[in-house]
């Protein structure tokens, strides 16, 4: 038998994980609706020269690339010689949502409302070294509010993304928040110039994994003082971040040494103080080690974190300068993304209500009677199961009750009409 | 400002297409599911080598090739130098829904029911010259029953289909039905040899746009005898079929010069008789002209016609030796699929109740007042907009009412609480 797997990295989903996920996603789309935004969709490809146009940061280098159509032997000689790549593909799989976005909110800006709130859902492909939980085709959900320079927009992602989880039963979360200004401050204070400031976000980024220690060991090498010195802070802030720093003008300005940036601060008690701190029961709470990795943010930042999960559940920001890079306009614009192939494992749905799915175990029943039995319970509302009568009875039943069918009825040959069937519960 | 287009025969969806096509999306998925079917879901990529196993006819040199990853100048020159394009791809984009079916029946058999339902919905890839009504991104729908070599299978597609037709509110369907075996069997009376068959049932599927004649002309110069004689057989036809041919036994063999093959007569009406000729109002049809175009079906053939479309909305048939291509062993399959980008303009649904879709126009309010009334608004089951007084207010009102919003509520500086909130219907 030859190899009949998916692709290395990507996934097949079965009948009872498909279901699952769509569940999910019907639940994210309605929450979604509710909030006021609207669903549009993109094509899985983009022009290559939008794709690696420098708004994806690291993840450019990871777009699948499609090979041009109809190359002959002189066009492959030439991209040999020029050793160029985009001689060979002029699209590729998008490697996230926002770009699509990006292009989408430039081509069709006229025909949108001023302040735009856009649903999407959609795969996304990234060619990564597949490992544990990370995938080469995975979902992303986005909400995005474009149009709007002020911290309504957060107030109502939040508001959103926090519904969204409370109705998928995901208990236990947080929503962690900074601004990108305050980072910034940070950095000045500690004594770094600003062109060290890209490197030491990077170090920080990955505090929770390489420690203070190894953070200052990173950012020795370019400046021992300002290491120093944003180790102590560091160190400081570890015992207030353990225990949750909420998000007030007292309480950001006691975690932070130089009392962080005025307008920073002013924008995340405002956007805190309309959400009464915990929207949904999600607790806002400052976190001035919050960096976010795409380079493109702005102002505030956001991520979602969960006590069973090393990473992430989504997060999002402020990016004001990214949507009008394919317009020629500077367009305000912030977003949260929920990271669905992560909060799988954490949501908790009640069963569906299952009692109106059937299945009918037939023996030697004519195609007609079998075609007005199924026709007439279907009508009813029933989901209903046609199953030939096998040699093996409780492996088939035993199948029945793990697909969600409840209730069974063996017919015979002399049934004609779905009033006569008696039906027994799976199990009884 | 650069080119936002998306790329060349694929499309962007704006808010009232995407809310349209999600709409209809939901009732095909809900009609399946009703019917006992499994929703599954496979990756947009493939290995190249199972898309060019040729299961997929001509669609396989329509396939979009994937580059590569970490190709050097040394590949680049080999592939140059070998002309083979295989050198440079090793996975690509699905183009159909039904050979990633195989390997995925393949891998995960033994998971699976015995007689199992499949429903197959996602956007397939196809590098077709872009032309109206033809993309090389769309979306196909397919249910599938594999394992059942009954016609009890043919029965519960149509079912199925016919009574997703009937909720999408689509009126004038008709399933014209044939069976490849009565094909052969109508070229062998006509006098072709077997070698001829293939190439004469390319003439016929274009019967529709060549006519007789057209047939006649492309298959004379290899066998005038018998290009004669079936150009005979299609004129004596063509009154029978513009007046449509029940699925009887004396209705079939009647329109057929050598009364066509038992076997295939006996299925037909067997499968039409199970279904009164007419499921949910959708007629069956004989037309012995009927071909479909994949190489892989090996019994019954059908496809729906709508007197609004030139071409089919939908179709399918029995391809009893393609599964088990990628298993070793034969495996009965039978599958249907929904043309879902030509049904869309037939479409009926009823609006929408909008009822609960409101909008509140603010103006200096504070944040959180705005993120109060929203929540309290959401939970009540509305779906809720803020939107900021504009200074043309008629445009917002009418992209209001566009967007399906019914009601709003102008709120000043002191609205607190959802209950003091004056709703109006958009309009008055």
């Amino acid at each position: 038998m030859a190899n009949v797997n998916p692709p290395r990295g990507m996934r097949d989903f079965l009948p009872e994980d498909k279901a699952r996920r769509e569940r999910v996603l019907a639940v994210i789309r309605e929450t979604f609706a509710a909030h006021g935004f609207d669903e549009i969709e993109t094509p899985a490809l983009e022009d290559s020269a939008r794709l690696h146009s420098g708004l994806g940061g690291d993840n450019e280098k990871l777009a699948f690339a499609v090979l041009k159509r109809g190359l002959g032997h002189d066009e492959l000689a030439a991209a040999a010689a020029a050793d160029d790549g985009m001689l060979l593909s002029d699209l590729g799989l998008r490697f996230d949502l926002t770009v699509p976005l990006a292009r989408f909110y430039a081509s069709h800006r006229a025909e949108l409302p001023a302040v735009f709130r856009a649903i999407q859902i959609g795969p996304v492909w990234r060619a990564e070294r597949p490992q544990k939980g990370r995938y080469r085709q995975f979902l992303q959900c986005d909400i995005d509010i474009i149009g709007d320079p002020t911290a309504l927009a957060e107030a109502e992602l939040m508001l959103a993304v926090s519904a969204t989880l409370q109705r998928l039963g995901l208990e236990g979360c947080s929503i962690r928040v900074n601004d990108r200004r305050i980072l910034t401050g940070l950095l000045e204070h500690c004594g770094f110039a600003p062109e060290r400031h890209a490197a030491a976000l990077i170090s920080i980024d990955k505090l929770d994994k390489i420690g203070v220690e190894g953070v200052v060991a990173e950012l020795a090498d370019a400046g021992a003082d300002a290491a120093a010195v944003l180790g102590g802070v560091l160190d400081g802030l570890a015992p207030r971040l353990a225990a949750g720093i909420p998000v007030t003008e007292e309480a950001i300005a006691g975690a932070l040494p130089a009392g962080g940036d005025p307008d920073a601060i002013a924008w995340l008690t405002e956007l805190a103080g309309a959400l009464d701190g915990r929207p949904h029961g999600v607790p806002l709470v400052f976190d001035p080690t919050l960096v976010r990795g795409m380079g493109y943010y702005t102002g505030t930042i956001f991520e979602i974190s969960h006590p069973g999960s090393g990473s992430s559940l989504g997060g999002g920001g402020r990016y004001d300068g990214m949507i009008g890079r394919f317009l020629g306009s500077s367009v305000p614009a912030v977003g949260f993304s929920i990271g669905f192939e992560r909060i799988l494992d954490f949501v908790q749905l009640p069963d569906g209500d299952e009692d109106d799915a059937v299945a009918l175990i037939h023996d030697g029943l004519p195609l007609h009677a079998l075609a007005t039995l199924k026709r007439q319970l279907v009508a009813r509302g029933k989901r209903v199961r046609l199953e030939r009568r096998p040699r093996n009875l409780k492996a088939l039943l035993d199948q029945l009750a793990a697909a969600g069918y409840r209730r069974i009825a063996f017919v015979g040959p002399d049934a004609a009409d779905a009033d006569g069937l008696e039906f027994r519960a799976l199990g009884e």
